[in-house]
């Protein structure tokens, strides 16, 4: 029952998504969270720390990776809840000093920085965990675990979806700022914030990789300087065909991510606002509702569920999967057994990266096709 | 209360379509259902004629056209439910005479027919009424009146689909072997039998036209001939973007034509299966269910619609409005009145040819752009 | 081809259900509408025939039947569409005359005149059905039939609902005005209106009787003087138990009758609004949602049905189900053959006088139980 | 940042709900899990104690109580999850000791000792909470919000009901057990374990209380001892009327907790199943379907959600609310404040197995109503 001793880089009083990996590290009684430089200025990360009631506050991350890797019972990893583009420059820090990485997506906001962070992650003994939290739910791991034991048969189409409607007119709070803003968000708008979700989303669940896409991206609402809508075509290795849709100005939509997927025998959909449920639609057989932890779910999905079928588990709950599963890494590798996992790795993120980059190049050039390394 | 006289050729005993249309023409009793060439032999076109108890049966359409042209109480219109293929040729004869065309779509299999189609139409002082048959729809109508009235804003972006799942695997019934026969059913497989609906509906609704689109078809069942899976980037005269959707291979999916319309403040969704309700999500308000009928319907969909709010209407009422206001049209016509209608008429036939010719080529050319003429 | 000659009385100009009887007789084309006494004066009665284009217009319903009866070619089968208080002294005249009668429910609007009418239905060799047109949907067949194979075991429970909500507040519309009068309503407000429906769809489906209520009624819109909402213990005949809520005071519901049932291995779900899907809940297995004319349909479904899966058929369908097998009981008849049918007979219309007057007996002693005769 | 000490009794390694109260106190950070009693045999204590690293583990809850309120920094609260026919013992040890409750529902196994524990309560200067979670979920608190600002109007009609369908068979692993034995669950099955839910969700969202009811109450599965099915009638103070269902043999419901509420202006609907979205239904209006956090929530939600809209919360999410409620209640006590709250009461408690005792008295009397003491 020895927690393992976390810190944070970002996610100071008025970020979002900090707030969401505390709660995550914390909903197993897996982490303890000791260690933080939360903010961009020393003031705001000390009084962000202090409210949290951190143990040890930073003035930077670097002087954070520094010292806590000297400590004794220094945080063994660090949650990197930055915007996109301070993603590579921190993670490097605590991987160099052997201190594991849990990072939030995208990888990174450049693909120069995405090929550098790989490097530096193949380069450490530490782990690098990317937080596409939406693996986490565990009707997608069933939708998973189905697709892998060939319940639908060879894969033949993909339809992935994440439309939000939050950006449908200009804003300008913090979250928005930043994520509108190519310097600190990357080149991709919508297509690196939610793009890359729908894009890791579908490969996770079909195993499948993206060969080539084509890519119509707008920025309809005026002044926008980065995507606020995309329209993907995708090419799968192995021949399977998709659509991609993500879109911050689709009114109505929250978070909507959805997947639908159809091999030669039957097909599956799930729908990130509806997660407990996964639609299971064997060709030639009566629509059936598979439901978390029901009858018909299987060992994938029961392995990250907490409450009983019928008592809805939401974000949450598939986010502290993540750390959860990050947490029997770090015990493993602290034990020099080998690490096994599902999660998003860093090999994961610059495909994603790719995934954004390959977008913004499509796009510029009229929709034509560009192939993704491997 | 005189009922018009009505002629049919196609639509024999073991045909789907023509059935649909003889209820159709008779839900609202304006017309009488007299004379037919019902089948492409003299033998089964004598024996579905008199299984319908039709008063004149024809060998073939075009002695049919012939006679019934010079008969005082001739048919005054024709329905044309014959495979694709024979559109053309059969309306023409048609036309020709004066006889007003009930035409089902695609307008034809080639697009050199359709243009010769409309020339017939256009120097023909007959009506040309095109069944794209999901236009009837009240809350179709209901979409319409609202985009028009600019309820949603300026559209920027149009999700449409029509997946169904029959041809999943290689099927040999009469149905199946026209569709996927493109001497029969034309160049497009999935995209000419069902994405030109959708195609149809999303200009329909938003009184947009397409541009441009790029297409990336495929043939997924062994040995099949023309497309049964066509994914297509849309962009629309005036900026807006679209994806289109059509597959016969998506298991779980009957006839699953639904669009999304989202606009500068607000969205609209509707689907086919459940065609009583229209989203309606004017952006930063709760999302609103209209339905047919009820509080918030309008004038659009009251005109169409027959039974109080909750008591659903299907697929022959909307596809009877087709046929109700073509009796409007064929009564003002006959009076010299001016023919106002919503109805498709030969020139949308022509722009669904077109769309199905452009994906198709766009397709052949690794889904390059390929611009739909005026 | 030779259409049964139909008759009607009520169901004139503004009336809403003798249009829906029209429509429904039409769509399959198995009867024409000859002659008609559709209003309560012969003024109104003739303006609402002659737009129809009837052959033979009546002043009133004594004239007609007793004319009829003597034509030739006089109407073989008459529809009654008055409000409840007509129909018993109407259907007497035809039935004894031997004309066929197709009468609106309720049956009456008094258990006098329930027992009444079943006695000269009995005493007549006319046939007599009562169009509780929800038994036509196909997926209500579905249901029945998968009950009778015992696919959900002995039944348990039984959650039946009709709520409205067209009558939250005082309505003085001719529909709203004779349907809250017990005068010609009946002393069953909801109960005799849609409680009744919801009755007859609970023992049609699941083959049971209702063998004792207990009902607590409401008027709850000052003024009222019937019930506008009743909530109903049911007890059936073997051992199953059942609530049945009825109201046309619950905002935001149009027509939402909907059942649920409960056996000893699975469950069934249907609702009105959404009439193309049944879910069946198999214990122990994930829900499956079958489709009208989808896999899983069985043949009850498949032989009330017009067009493929996922095209929605609707409530004149339904309706048009009732005609048309009354169109083969007709026709059976006049061959002497044995009338085999599902439809709902005088009997079952006794026993929704039955249930009605049942409800209101129970909600006069307290809710008290009370038991229904056989 | 101190948090508060918590202790627990009962939930040990095989209990379901005890592990979701130690997820629950930990989510927002509140609490330290330090002492328990965790089981009724002290080896099994101690080893589920150990499990989860508790600092003081006790061999049974009296010695707990005893110590715990000796030591300085001894618990400020204890979890009661132990079976119901333990509760009143437990609770009042720690009661008497100023050690405040989180206990559990129902209240208690019997009436008897339901007032004795309010007894202890109100003769208690401790706080005592009881964990009707469903009434932490933000759109239960919106819905209660709505109807105190009148925006459905005055109350006329509530439908409720919780089917489960764990109990459609005889199940003999340990939850079914105790909750199938009447010496431990209380005279009431269904009614008791989840009809209390169902009672308490109605009265804390409408702010009604239930002044009579009459119950028809089954146990369906043979020698099943105590009620799986609960059909209630009830009546509120005030005029309005409801039906409450509830059922554990309801194949296809996992914890299908739902309300449909109904006032002279507007309904409210709300699905535990699916709780991030509230129906509200406007008379006369489109019906509206306001999500957790999205546009139309209002204060009362937002102060209990931690995610943007479109991210789903759940069920730990709602039962957490409850224990950081529980955690603000404390802090205001500890500090001389006031407390306020909307949690949950012994007195809610009592009227819980009030309502479990009318309805088994009124279903032997052959659901007679029975009045609910004030």
């Amino acid at each position: 029952m020895d927690r393992i001793k976390l810190g944070m880089v970002g996610g100071g009083n008025d970020a979002f998504i900090g707030a969401v990996h505390r709660i995550a590290s914390r909903l197993d009684d897996r982490y303890e969270l000791v260690a933080g430089a939360l903010s961009s200025t020393p003031e705001k990360s000390r009084e962000s720390g202090e409210a949290l009631g951190l143990a040890r506050i930073y003035d930077d991350f670097k002087q954070m990776a520094i010292r806590e890797a000297r400590l004794k019972d220094g945080i063994e990893v660090v949650s990197i809840v930055t915007p996109n583009h301070m993603h590579y420059t921190t993670a490097r820090e605590f991987l160099k000093r052997g201190i594991h990485v849990i990072c939030d997506k995208p990888l990174t906001s450049t693909l120069a920085d995405a090929k550098k962070l790989m490097k530096a992650a193949e380069g450490s003994d530490a782990l690098f965990i990317l937080t596409h939290n939406y693996t986490g739910y565990p009707m997608v791991r069933q939708a998973r675990e189905m697709v892998a034991k060939g319940e639908i048969g060879k894969i033949r189409v993909v339809q992935v979806e994440y439309p939000q409607d939050w950006l449908t007119i200009h804003q300008d709070f913090k979250q928005a700022e930043w994520r509108t803003d190519p310097a600190r968000s990357g080149a991709g708008g919508s297509t690196g914030d939610i793009g890359t979700h729908a894009h890791n989303l579908a490969c996770f669940i079909t195993g499948l990789e993206v060969e080539a896409l084509a890519a119509d991206l707008d920025a309809f609402v005026p002044g926008r300087q980065v995507d606020d809508n995309g329209h993907v075509l995708l090419r799968f290795k192995g021949g399977a065909k998709g659509m991609l849709w993500c879109s911050q100005v689709a009114p109505g939509n929250e978070n909507a991510l959805r997947i639908r997927i159809y091999g030669e025998t039957g097909g599956l959909e799930w729908a990130q606002e509806d997660p407990n449920y996964l639609w299971h639609t064997p060709f030639g057989e009566p629509k059936r509702l598979i439901t978390r932890n029901g009858a018909g779910a299987g060992e994938a999905a029961a392995q990250v569920s907490r409450v009983p079928p019928g008592h809805p588990e939401g974000y949450l709950e598939g986010f502290a999967n993540i750390y959860s599963e990050a947490a029997d890494m770090i015990k493993a590798h602290r034990e020099g057994q080998e690490v096994k996992t599902l999660l998003p790795t860093v090999k994961d993120g610059l495909r994603g990266v790719q995934f954004v980059d390959a977008c913004v190049r499509s796009s510029a050039r009229n929709a034509a096709w560009v192939t993704i390394p491997n």
